[in-house]
């Protein structure tokens, strides 16, 4: 695995982050690709969203029982998008704004500044939009991550 | 990167598969989480569906422009879901029919029998159900993934 780009972002440090894309809505970065792979991203100003994979790149550790944001119980690690995992890979769905000057503007941006970014793939509805979901521990919870911010427990 | 587990499913080569979860709402597998990381999958029960992040683990190369399933143009690799990526990972949507002796039993399997799994993270509606997206140039055929096979393009 080797990064394909590096995500820009207002976030210079993990404290008063969003916890989530759906909490950082008017978060505005931009994803620069590297020069390499450019020709990849033909096609994407089709798409109105993407999914961003990345690399939790401050997180050196993982715990499998964590105490993720939004609770207070210790929860399996895969049932949370805790970023400290066994392989720390995180997703994300941001917006794009535009893509100019071959930097991709995007907003709903949840991430630190220059995590580097190993792949997109677009959003499709009928592949990823799944209704009348069982949303576990976070079913009557999950709303408040519009306006939670992030402490420094991972 | 190292694999937490591995994904049991019916299809051993990659001709006749669903090319994606939607196309695949019958299938049904399981994955084999490492005994060491098995505590990690605590709560999983509570959440109907998951993201699989895994390898595509017959892929050894990669085209940045690709003729995806579903199209006969060829298109940049961001804007698809093909299989042949800088980083070869994965991402589907499972249902989630049971866990039980330490194994998660799944629906919407559009995966390679030993599949390695990188990560699981819950599917949370609020997080991840995005309306009114534009889709690209899969905007009007993305319905036909639902009866689409793959053939051996990749």
């Amino acid at each position: 695995m080797k990064p394909i780009g590096i995500i820009h972002s207002p976030f210079k440090n993990k404290k008063d982050m969003p916890i989530q894309s759906v909490g950082a809505k008017e978060i505005k970065g931009f994803i620069e690709i590297y020069p390499e792979f450019l020709p990849g991203i033909k096609d994407l100003d089709g798409f109105s969203h993407i999914y961003a994979i990345y690399q939790f790149h401050k997180n050196k550790d993982y715990k499998l029982i964590t105490r993720p944001f939004l609770d207070n119980t210790e929860r399996g690690v895969f049932s949370t998008r805790a970023p400290k995992r066994p392989n720390p890979i995180g997703l994300s769905i941001f917006k794009i704004e535009s893509i100019k000057n071959e930097k991709i503007y995007v907003s709903g941006i949840d991430v630190l500044d220059k995590t580097p970014l190993l792949d997109i793939k677009p959003y499709v509805s009928k592949f990823d939009v799944i209704n009348n979901t069982k949303n576990g521990w976070l079913e009557n919870i999950m709303h408040k991550s519009e306006n939670y911010k992030s402490d420094d427990r991972f």
